[in-house]
């Protein structure tokens, strides 16, 4: 019997992955509410109460949209509603998820340009104002606010205020950071927010959610490739949250209860508190690590995600036998590294539920444990868990 | 307050439309199960074991595969999979699913032809055979099995072995009738089926399910314009259900888990059994609905849904005034028709958990209410009942 | 194969009974919370906010007591505790549960009377007001306020007012009418009032609600054979609801939650509007039942309980052939009579989430239709339907 | 603001209490399945279905019952049930549970003798052979198997074989450890054995599972004041799980649900595979607890629970400060001792869900914190941390 074949009979005790991540009581709890039809009005006027409590946790300035798919769907939506054939467009890309969206808007543009920074570093905003100054028509910016499969973040509102100057649509992938750390649409000049409801929301996912300047709604509508019925269109969806209209298709009633139950909590608790305890909790983790002797992923700790610690792989240890025997021993399950960054580094999740500071050292020990095994040299676990109670205790 | 003011504050009592239908109880119960990492080897493995179950319930020779989109997302993806730019394609429109199916195959096709008609009745298997006859070098027919805003089904077995005789791929969309009707995938010829679990399966919408024959296979490999790396792409989750395959992104865990239970009700409760109260359902109802002196839409009752009763809006009745009186006064929401079919008909779903024949009293009472009322004469309530309730005891 | 182990197979669709009854959605949903330490502060709080919630549904003037098991634990608690060993008492039975109710008092009175009528009635307060202007030394008065094997109700208030003036201390079973119908605790005089939320509050059997009025408090208290430190304590549950003290035992706390949803449900409702579609249901039912030539079984329909029909058996039926027929048939289960009543009556409940006017449909046509069959003579289920109906539309 | 109050906003991440604990999911999901009618016979199948079940689980040879409250009800109704008013009747009392017991026996019984020890100790086997050897006409002996206050373990099979060796009956309080730990009725010669599903089955507070042999039968069969129609009663349930009979009263039906799906997982988990990761938590537990130079309470660690361990509270701190503590800024709630052990110690349980050995590292972690600030002393959670993981890996 493989390492893998074990794993998958072990429960996981304890998912601290990068999502999806177990949600909330309450989301578990709002999910097996009764479906009802999409079409009865009380749907209808609950569809809307639910995108207009988003926009608040949102705090955009319209309502948003939800499209009815992971938000893998909201991120090729929006490349394939903003991007029109006679663009220039530019990727900034320091990591997977960001190299990534490059490949939906490439074939897409007239012209496709990109700047690349390590997988381990964030953008540097002076090199955007040097390409927008030499290209200043170019129509549309993306990037990935936290490329989750390096754990980094990048400085998506000094990005923002440039690209706005220089007039470009500005899409930013916030998937695995927006509910778990600030995200001001307004004051980072963001067109196209694109997230979900299964990070630190607490939610499953099977929901994309977008926020949609009124500079990009004139984008889409204008743009003779954006798709129109087809899942794929953002423009079908525009007014379907206001319970007077109708839906392009059937709306995912259960995550839509769902969402409704994250939200709220997300509210209730109330977001300054929310991102504190997502911050403190990748704190904690930082220190343990550090104290074990393990090197972060990221460059410099100020770009490492307060949602994700992502770790260096030590020198000879696969990245699969790691994590399973963290579940097997442990029933700790993390997430591996994603393409470029796969077997070279592993991820721990601080999303939602799991964003509390505790959850660290939990992760502290059953990494310093496995490795301790795998690598036959004992990590000091001790010192991982005091530094991270230090942090918790403040 | 209008009546669609008041009905958004009444909550449903029975919903007995066309889909989304409530969820069976273990439906519900499952959906709110912690969610799981999509790469925890303990997923991978539920997830094989969920899509071979339900080849089972589809008793399809292969793995099917399953879209994490409600089945609209299905039939997009078959028309953009299969249709490839040199095709000539027929498509068979008996009523406004049919007929908007066109729309996606139209475009992606060298030529498009089509075989409608009237949507208050059936594609005539001859029509087809004298088009194939006429056309050998047709690459793909589509048919909607069951045309849900007609409540009309096809004859797909007479008809996919007249395409099947021809060469040409056969994709049926048996959204609203799969589970609730037996479908014969070989019998039929079918080389792409799409369902989903939100109609008789008794499951939320959110998901879609395919079957794809080894030829449409092929075909989709060897089609340049097929997606990849796109919500839209079947041909990514070809070898998705495998335990040891990733995905191609994260799948709709919660989801996963309802259909899970939902398949295993299914074939608990035995396919045969559950057709049989779905037939036996309609049946009450269709009698009822005559025994009221009100009109059944399709033009034959044999080519009436087991799964859909559809009636005749009675001369000068708003469809939506009837239904929101249903809904305020009874408890019950029923379903409109669409495009071509609104404001002609309403429609009452035998679909899953509501595919009981005493289910048919209650539409039948609700029905005569309102009607009685709005048209200021009484209909035959009694008679209604009394004839359905002969069909039921049998 | 009987009759019973067919109707064991086959699940019941409808559950109209008069208790357990199935619960709202919004309850079923709460019992899945995560369960809490009881000493958790949090906890403490939550009781106190449940409690206090209680003791807005019910109009009492103080915090209500809830005993941990289904009410014949809070019934059975009630005697013990305010039946002192030299008490004289009167019990007033005009049904299987009133009559039952004596067997408590009579083992822990001095001397213990009885009022009977025939089960098919109602205590006359002139009865009463006879006994106790002969007994001005009886110190407790006992009756049911909705005799459930019967169906019938009695006139609490008329007669509550009588024991008031003569200085007894007046304890009401109101299990299976609170909520259902008013009761006014101060208009009635109640001193005790025993109910439960698995009735017309739509929760599970479980728990016990109590009211006390400080003349029973002060009457227990000095009682040397009320229980203490026992399941059978009421003194021991005083002021368990504060969350400043601890609980005597472990409190069911999954049930607990389920009983928030209820009391939050029955308020957002609204009592006045529960009460209504209760009454209405009721009233449909019976209409339908004269139609259908049925004879009610209490003697006048004045009588009849606004939460349970209860239906004479025509000569030579079997109630449990009867039943199971209703079920297998129809998916349709109603109560059978009990003890005296048994075999003499069925009875269909109208509580919490099946009082809804419709329900009074699907009874009738299970009832007529599985009558028809077992006395091979046709029941009239169109007029019985018919007359339903009208008292629905009003 | 005080501690209690701040404690009580925040909610518990982790409940690592000795009951109620949380459930396992399987449970919380099957709480929320719909209610049925008790007499519905389908109900009566799964109530007989599930006793079978619960019966595999304990091993017994009977089939066992089950009452509807807490085990504190299945404790006081063994007391009423067996004791008979010329019995002499002998209690053993290591500690708060075992001494309280008495309290119900003594006022039933001729005459009640009592072997005490010390409440961190536990009962001496040989004091027994002493006690019985004197007194060969004890009729009853009853123990608590761990006396979840002082958080110890006696020694029920080697006193088992004693009492049954001199003819009493051995009644045995197995509430905390049943499903943590083996307790072979057989071997024990156990006659009433007396748990629940609130602790280590990792169901909710509401019921009492008993095993009753047939000598107990037969003394509360002759018993004049064994409680018969009765909440008290075991009598009364004696066939009530046979599909074919009634219940006394209404079972708590969502209740029954859950116990099945706690059943089910721990048959499925394999019960020896259960009790070993009880085992191993405490292990852990007890392993980090001595590193942090903290003291067990239990005088020997042999007789520490596998269920739960009790710790010391150090000198001059309070335990509701502590305990509140723990829970604000590490989300942990533990058990406070009870009476006698109240205020001298803090206890923290591994019984079910939260018998995993990663527990014991949190726990560790949040009482080491919030005993370091307290104390104003920094505790060696490092040391206490590694040696608990120690133990884990193994």
């Amino acid at each position: 019997m493989t390492h893998t074949q074990k794993a998958a009979e072990v429960p996981a005790l304890f998912t601290l992955t990068t999502g999806p991540v177990n949600c909330y009581p309450e989301v578990l709890s709002a999910l097996g509410k009764p479906v009802l039809y999409d079409y009865d009005p009380a749907f209808m006027a609950l569809y809307e109460r639910v995108m207009k409590k988003l926009g608040k946790a949102l705090r955009a300035p319209d309502v948003p949209i939800v499209l009815q798919g992971e938000p893998v769907l909201g991120l090729e939506a929006a490349a394939h509603s903003l991007v029109a054939p006679d663009d220039k467009v530019l990727n900034l890309a320091s990591g997977v998820y960001g190299a990534g969206y490059g490949e939906w808007l490439k074939p897409r543009a007239e012209s496709f340009h990109e700047i690349r920074t390590s997988y381990n570093d964030a953008i540097d905003p002076k090199a955007v104002e040097a390409f927008l100054a030499q290209n200043p028509d170019t129509a549309v910016v993306a990037i990935c606010h936290h490329d989750t499969p390096s754990g980094t973040i990048n400085p998506i509102q000094e990005i923002g205020q440039i690209v706005q100057k220089h007039g470009a649509l500005y899409v930013v992938d916030s998937v695995s950071a927006w509910a778990g750390v600030e995200v001001d649409i307004e004051a980072c000049c963001i067109d196209v927010l694109v997230t979900g409801p299964n990070k630190c929301l607490g939610c499953p996912p099977a929901l994309s959610i977008l926020t949609v300047s009124e500079k990009a709604w004139a984008k889409m509508e204008a743009n003779p490739t954006a798709p129109r019925a087809s899942i794929l269109s953002i423009l079908d969806w525009k007014d379907a949250w206001k319970a007077s209209e109708g839906f392009p298709f059937t709306p995912s009633v259960s995550e839509i209860y769902g969402l409704e139950a994250g939200v709220d909590r997300y509210l209730e608790e109330g977001p300054e508190a929310v991102w504190a305890r997502h911050a403190k909790t990748a704190e904690a983790m930082r220190a343990g690590v550090k104290a074990m002797e393990l090197d972060l992923w990221a460059a410099r700790e100020e770009i490492a995600s307060p949602t994700c610690t992502t770790i260096k792989l030590p020198e000879g240890v696969d990245e699969t036998e790691l994590r399973n025997k963290m579940k097997e021993q442990y029933g700790v399950v993390i997430s591996s590294g994603r393409a470029e960054t796969f077997n070279k580094l592993v991820r721990v999740g601080h999303m939602g539920p799991t964003a509390y500071p505790l959850y660290s050292i939990l992760a502290l020990t059953a990494l310093g444990g496995a490795l301790s095994e795998i690598m036959n040299k004992p990590m000091d676990i001790g010192a991982a868990v005091a530094a991270a109670e230090a942090v918790i205790r403040g």
